[in-house]
């Protein structure tokens, strides 16, 4: 069908423009009628024009305008007009103007929708749809404001990172997709091969090995936005597949490494909301942000430190403090300023419950009273206190009116219970405002986790992690206390990005395999490649990888990925939309030689 | 282990650094004693740096250097000095400089090499090394300067097209990679789901439904450089996953998508190549493009073209023209100037093999002689034109030395026939200038195409082009005359892109399926969520694709895009590098519900 094509966008007119004769194409965003006349609000990509169809309008167009319905897709050929100056709308960037309707074109029609695009309630909120029915039509859902936004929003960051990263002299490399199944194995997407009956390809995690092996290769300054892929039970807010911003350097030591990401992250969030983040990033060693906040990804747009409270243990004979320290714990202490009053029994009961999620026992509370001279503690663990108040508050810092939080407990338990409690609290208080971004790089990591169940040393983040210089004598002889150069980004509360300095040297490899117990033959087998490949060669180098979309998430204000992601998965891994995964046809997997079993 | 950083690139040190204290990093790429003296050649990325070790050098870097060997990586401090003039070499960007060796750190060894790096033979032509074994080895491969150059290349050229296409408003937006196989579902690659047995997500062949599902989201402006998949059986040039440049456009009829993308690839040879492509790009409908050159992808780095020679079936009682015109088909000649006498009987044979590959009966040949006022037709199927030589050569354009070559038969094998004679020709008389850039644009393509096997007509694209204005009256009458808004860009004889306005409206896409005899049941569970969607105002839209591989192999003067992939698979879709497709574990098949079956 011929179609009159738009000269203009729908949000470019400008009161400059009067007496244009124009073209608009769009979608019929509202329309009413009123005193006869026909307003339709017409809406593209770039913003919503008013058209108006009254005595000026050809009765053609009279008559097709008494037609459309919302959605519709027009073609409207028209000359721009001053809208009378009790009519003009300061609220929208072409609210001085409006399209007085010459000829309307129907493009194509618009059946009932299952939502309405931009739907507001009373007050001003947006009326936000199911989200599955979102998903299941997310084409429509696309054309809501938000995530108009969102999308674009992402698009913008995808390509201030490629240009900071050229302008850094990075070159954007395409690495496999389809490679050979990992040690992690167990989280990889298969493809089973039509060629090769029984054997298959992997789906990559990350591009891990590659962008070694491309240092290897020489190629010294690597990044990729690549796809990635991870085969893991439904939960919370993942994706079956993700996007992630992976970078590597050769020559480089950690400290490279940390400047010129957190460079990388300035020049984002400046080109993108022109938001101003202060360089250098704070640093955090891991065991102070365990001890401070209970995590190695604390939120820090509230400051509220947690702190050791053990010497309580020594104040009176509260038995769950004594026992705590008496068996090697510790006891942690969180004083909520002024929060006393306003959080009753009930209340603390809840975050007691965030507690025991993390396996507390039970969240010991009481209240500061009196005088700041002469405090009291009530309520709660108070009474076992009467006589050492002064010094608690004292010691903790604590005024009169503040709520006193305590766990206790071997320090792993007690800092991850303590500083979930202190998340809830951020949340609950208000003390997240989503438009400032407290970053922070954790460092200093663990190179091992004690594995209780297979009573062995597991790598606490990947096996090519670099161990830190001063710990290589003792690696095997006290593997529990040798840091590596690890270094992860957070934000809000998230863990941005991850990263490492690795192990180019064989030798130090297989150190760290036997440290883990992981088995030649199948280092060997599972990517022998990569380790042969260190071999010819390889240079000292590290990198760091961020999830793209949980930056744009953040970014954007939301709270899922999903709604920065323009067709995700739902939370089940599966697509509403076309139904993805679906069953095939029988004849599609006999050709690859595999059959379905219960 | 503590090492040296760089400084300095081993590419950028000139004679105004005399004096400098530096350190390098890079890799050994010769190194070779000379009158005591150990000239050390260092490359990284950047170029190669002549390192001197002798008395100026303390005796720990001498006794270092004489250990060294080809692709050791390491660090060299040092202070940079001018060369003696006659030792300058002007065709090194650091040639009037070497680096005085102070000291040598080896970062890590390097074992004997399965090949060297950047070998030459003695007249100065690259060795280049089996191809199984560049894979195995690709990290060492990747280290020629011919692999460097094609890599960086290929990321230039990335940016270069996501720069203009931003520069004109479009988003890059993430199309899923886990989607429902398609209806061409038999070249689908699968991924088993093993949250929910028996079932399969499919890997895009390209992100086609979503892109239109996008226009009809109102993104208005898309592009994406997206991986794609194809489980294809193994020929030719074909990769298991490629990379296409995948756009789309909403309000746009075909001049506006020809006009974007020959601006975006003038742009890429441009910033890329500094190449200055000539714009408008030519426009050859498919009948002439089929009628001069045989193909739908001409090279037209040469001209030759073809002409019809059917006139000449009323000129002699030459058998084999005089049936073919017979029976509807024609006779196709080709005037290959200036080489009768070079093509001997031999040479003339080995172009029928090629005529015959297309099904052609024979390759029909003469030459003229004689002079030009009264030519003869010598040799070949002379004789029987003995007494309209003149007239031939007159309405071929045929001069004295010309050797000329014919078939007859349909028109279709015919014509396919004599260009793949026509593409021999210009490889075998090097017409093909590597350094030269013929695009074209090819129009008017057929939207349908003739099933023989299944009596049928099947689409010749795919089944959401738009048929041409003109011929929506006649679709079902006379679907073989139906030319669609299908469109090719063609480069030196290799299809570049391929593209189409699309069918925005869901009666005329209910006729096409009707008319291929796709079953509304089949369309519905296939892509009933995309014609759905056409429900809700969709726009009219258009777009085009780009194989991103094949256009930097044409720019880098590759003839195998695994030359611009970093990982490629070998021509039977394996990594000899990592074995994939491979083995898994019992265990994860059995997570995944499902056996192996023979």
């Amino acid at each position: 069908m011929e179609f009159l094509q738009r000269t203009h966008k729908c949000g470019e007119l400008r009161g400059s423009d009067a007496n244009k004769e124009v073209v608009l194409n769009g979608w019929i965003h509202r329309v009413r009628e009123h005193g006869g006349i026909v307003f339709i609000n017409l809406r593209d990509r770039y913003g919503i024009t008013q058209i108006a169809v009254d005595d000026a309008s050809p009765a053609e167009a009279r008559e097709i305008a008494k037609s459309l319905k919302m959605e519709f897709c027009i073609s409207v050929m028209g000359k721009v007009r001053l809208r009378p100056d009790n009519m003009k709308n300061p609220d929208m960037p072409t609210g001085e103007i409006e399209l007085s309707a010459q000829r309307i074109q129907i493009l194509n029609k618009c059946e009932t929708l299952p939502f309405m695009i931009d739907e507001v309630n009373k007050d001003g909120s947006p009326v936000i749809a199911n989200e599955d029915l979102r998903l299941k039509f997310r084409y429509l859902d696309l054309r809501t404001a938000r995530m108009q936004k969102n999308i674009a929003m992402r698009a913008k960051a995808s390509l201030a990172v490629r240009n900071f990263m050229y302008s850094e002299g990075f070159y954007e490399i395409e690495t496999p997709t389809f490679i050979k199944s990992t040690p992690e194995g167990a989280r990889d997407y298969l493809v089973p091969s039509r060629l090769y009956p029984g054997k298959f390809y992997a789906l990559p995690q990350s591009p891990q090995i590659y962008k070694q092996l491309l240092m290897v290769s020489g190629f010294d300054k690597y990044f990729q936005i690549a796809r990635c892929y991870r085969d893991e039970d439904a939960r919370g807010d993942r994706q079956p597949e993700f996007t992630q911003i992976d970078i590597e350097m050769s020559y480089v030591k950690r400290d490279d490494v940390l400047a010129l990401n957190e460079k990388l992250m300035a020049t984002v969030f400046k080109d993108v909301m022109n938001v101003d983040i202060p360089l250098p990033i704070r640093r955090i060693p891991y065991d102070d942000a365990i001890a401070l906040y209970g995590t190695d990804k604390p939120d820090l747009r509230f400051d509220m430190k947690m702190q050791d409270g053990s010497f309580m243990a020594d104040l009176s004979d509260f038995t769950l403090f004594k026992t705590a320290v008496a068996e090697g714990g510790i006891v942690k202490a969180l004083v909520v300023p002024g929060m006393a009053e306003k959080y009753s029994r009930k209340m603390i009961e809840e975050l007691e419950g965030a507690a025991k999620i993390f396996r507390a026992k039970g969240l010991a509370w009481t209240k500061v009273a009196g005088e700041d001279s002469a405090p009291t503690l009530e309520g709660g663990i108070g009474k076992y206190f009467e006589n050492s108040a002064a010094e608690i508050c004292q010691k903790l810092g604590a005024k009169k009116g503040d709520l006193l939080l305590f766990t206790a407990d071997t320090a792993k338990v007690a800092c991850a219970a303590l500083g979930a409690v202190r998340s809830k609290l951020g949340k609950d208080l208000g003390l997240c405002d989503p438009n400032r971004f407290e970053f922070a790089w954790i460092v200093d990591f663990p190179m091992f986790e004690w594995n209780e169940t297979e009573n062995k040393w597991d790598p606490a983040h990947h096996m090519f992690t670099m161990p830190q210089e001063q710990y290589h004598d003792t690696l095997e002889s006290d593997p529990g206390s040798v840091k590596g150069d690890l270094y992860d980004m957070v934000l809000n509360g998230y863990e941005l990005a991850s990263g490492s300095i690795r192990i180019p040297y064989p030798e130090l490899q297989q150190r760290i395999f036997d440290i883990v117990g992981y088995k030649k033959e199948d280092a060997e087998m599972k990517f022998g490649f990569m380790t042969g490949a260190f071999k010819y060669g390889a240079p000292p180098h590290g990198g760091i990888a961020f999830g793209l979309d949980r930056l744009v998430m953040i970014m954007a204000g939301e709270s899922s990925i999903r709604d920065v992601l323009p067709f995700p998965k739902n939370t089940f891994a599966c697509s509403p939309m076309d139904e993805s995964p679906a069953t095939v046809d029988e004849a599609q997997l006999k050709e690859l030689h595999i059959k379905i079993v219960d």
